[in-house]
């Protein structure tokens, strides 16, 4: 690589480019590990998550875009948990230090980290295959944290936000179509691009997620899509779901681009919404709603948790989901 | 990937596979993030390094050794600040889930992430080029972390165990090596076996980073080789060093293997040995060196911290260094 480690670290991610002052930091990049002091009384929150290019973000996508997202799964897996972000190392993989990449990386990366106040402390930068790997540090109140094991029977489920932008917006920045779009000159349009810069730029949940302890008795974030996360999540509380798929919020910029069943196939199969799903007490969930409105973010119920195991699909009253006609080439 | 992310960490990583029970985990692997409760009065630290094929590990490393050395090269991190280690994260990046390979890999990760009580808390597993980054995480009573600004002038120079034989041993595991010997039917002697040993299992020096505490003024682990870690210590510590190579220790299967001037060079620029290097009070070099015994580890003093900058290598009472000739073909 053109630049070492230690500079490369120090170039594009001290204070300086834009970096967090680092609140807790006894010791940053620099020695052989990061020193870091936790507030009293909390629990330590730590999620890893590692994005390839091809896999986790279209080839094309911007270097600012790849910086932004890295952090943005790993903030999101800490909201989800109720959790303050705080620290943050990152393992770069590059092919070679180009300096404008970088540069962009370095860029996406800090404007998050700064907008939730997370600390890069630590920091590894080899040659090989494009791959970033984040971990992520943060803290929450002993016993306060939102598990996936609290759902209880009765409970309210809910979803933060709209589901299935990323996914429509994913196929939109498809290399294909927008081949197709240049060859016709015709530009996207505003719903459009809304859609793809919601898969390019997923908003991490942090503050609901805070609002939401004490409230919420599970909550988990949607990364994979709410068909292939809510059993994970009734698994985990050993509890059945109801969803009345009809529910689902489905933002505008969504209905103007897909017809109604495609966009709700969006909205149960397509990760990258980066969505928190959520149960609650039905008597919590209108102070829940308020706290979430008072974030200017949705939050809608969609079903119910119940006895059993399962999740029983419904839309309009007809079966509709995984297991169903119509679902089949989804997944 | 032939394994989803879940079911791959529960069989190869599960407790049942070994894996530590988990002293302060309350909530590991299935969860959006880890839950874990740190010592009281401690800091917390944090270590991150990839390994990269080709670049850290030779293409025909075995995957016990893989998974062996993704974490050995941490808890020499966290070796190196005096601390205890506690928890483990891992990004593994895998061109395809072939369970042979990933059931070695996690036998030689679990072998020493039992040896030190590390539980494994969270993973990833993504499809692309084989990349494995290690998250670690530990704690030290605040305040007492050997960081490597420490260092005054009039402080003893001292490493752990012997240099230089790491670096033997990949020159002897490379595949030029290695197909040449197979052709003349020439089995490794034992001097070499244990080179090349040392090169594929480096023993991180937990117990003394632990042992050093309060006596060691810096340290910092010798991952890049004494000639291009001794530098940045001294810099972080605003001060200069004089080394007499010639006390440098070399193991005696490096001595059968090089002659002295290529050993003593190995021993310089060779990394991967993943010994120790700290500073002492002259006042306090017996105790601590009474303290690695006590370890079944060598302890020897190869020179001085003085006021000043830079690094002065002397050999025989001659110069003999990075900057001097008959070195510089070296790095």
């Amino acid at each position: 690589m053109a630049l070492g480690e230690f500079e490369l670290i120090r170039r594009y991610f001290s204070p300086a480019a834009g970096a967090s002052p680092g609140a807790g930091v006894v010791l940053g990049v620099g020695d052989d590990a990061a020193l870091l002091s936790m507030p009293s009384g909390c629990e330590l929150v730590a999620a890893v998550d590692s994005i390839v290019a091809g896999r986790h973000f279209l080839p094309s996508a911007s270097p600012h875009s790849i910086g932004y997202r890295s952090l943005a799964v790993n903030l999101s897996d800490l909201a989800a948990m109720g959790a303050t972000p705080a620290w943050a190392t990152l393992a770069l993989t590059v092919p070679s230090a180009q300096e404008p990449w970088l540069a962009e990386f370095a860029r996406g990366f800090l404007e998050l980290a700064q907008r939730f106040s997370v600390s890069l402390v630590g920091g590894d930068t080899t040659a090989g295959p494009l791959t970033i790997s984040v971990q992520l540090l943060g803290h929450v109140p002993s016993g306060t944290a939102l598990r996936r094991d609290g759902a209880r029977a009765g409970d309210w489920l809910a979803v933060t936000g709209t589901l299935g932008d990323a996914a429509a917006g994913l196929g939109l920045a498809s290399e294909r179509v927008t081949r197709l779009r240049a060859a016709q000159r015709e530009e996207f349009g505003a719903g459009e691009l809304e859609l793809m810069r919601r898969f390019e730029y997923p908003q991490p949940r942090v503050e609901f997620g805070l609002a939401a302890r004490g409230i919420a008795t599970a909550a988990m974030d949607i990364s994979d899509g709410l068909a292939g996360d809510l059993p994970k999540l009734i698994a985990a509380s050993d509890c059945a779901a109801r969803v009345e798929v009809e529910r689902i919020p489905l933002s505008s910029a969504l209905r103007g681009h897909l017809a109604q069943d495609a966009a709700r196939r969006c909205a149960l199969g397509g990760g990258d919404d980066y969505e928190l799903l959520c149960t609650v007490p039905e008597s919590r969930f209108a102070d829940l709603q308020k706290k979430a409105s008072a974030l200017g973010l949705l939050l809608t119920s969609i079903g119910r948790i119940e006895a059993g195991s399962g999740v029983h699909w419904t839309c309009d009253g007809r079966a509709f989901g995984p297991d169903s006609a119509g679902f089949d080439h989804f997944r």
